[in-house]
């Protein structure tokens, strides 16, 4: 199990239409093969010290494996989401986790 | 759904005996009622500047909805996990989520 976990922040980020491009385009992204599963999510409404809620968008993806999770790396519908949606985000931070 | 995905980060990030002691106290948490599906994971082999690998353990819950997460939160076997692990880690971060 490889678990690939995408957090975006939106440029706009109090834009819902730029929001709305962001999850139409991951929606579209989450067809590559290699994908098990997927979530798209957005901050949920709690509050403590330890939460970032700062972000826009959760993009969670489990894979089978690692070289699947690098295979959509260079998947060509990866290609285009990325091409078509960078401008979007500001910032972006990745957390990838196996098994322990 | 509601996501709960934690990073924590060891006090002594180069003990196993610290990283076991808290993948064993996660997998006795893992008995809460409420939580739906739970992965424990170590930072994958993978290296690109979005990427953050300086973690120790990730932990991924899925919940069916916010209310079950916050019973989680004062459910007495989180709170002796607290007790009993929370010495182990200079840092935690959490993002929680929800279906957009």
């Amino acid at each position: 199990m490889f678990i690939h976990h995408v957090y975006f922040w939106l440029k706009n980020e109090d834009s819902r239409e730029d929001f709305d491009k962001l999850v139409t385009g991951l929606r579209k992204l989450s067809v590559v093969n290699t994908i098990q599963q997927f979530y798209i999510g957005r901050p949920a409404d709690t509050n403590r010290d330890v939460i970032d809620t700062s972000y826009s968008v959760s993009w969670l993806l489990f894979f089978d494996n690692a070289a699947d999770q690098a295979s959509y790396q260079t998947d060509p519908i990866h290609l285009k989401f990325v091409e078509e949606c960078s401008s979007l985000w500001k910032k972006v931070v990745v957390y990838d986790s196996v098994n322990t």
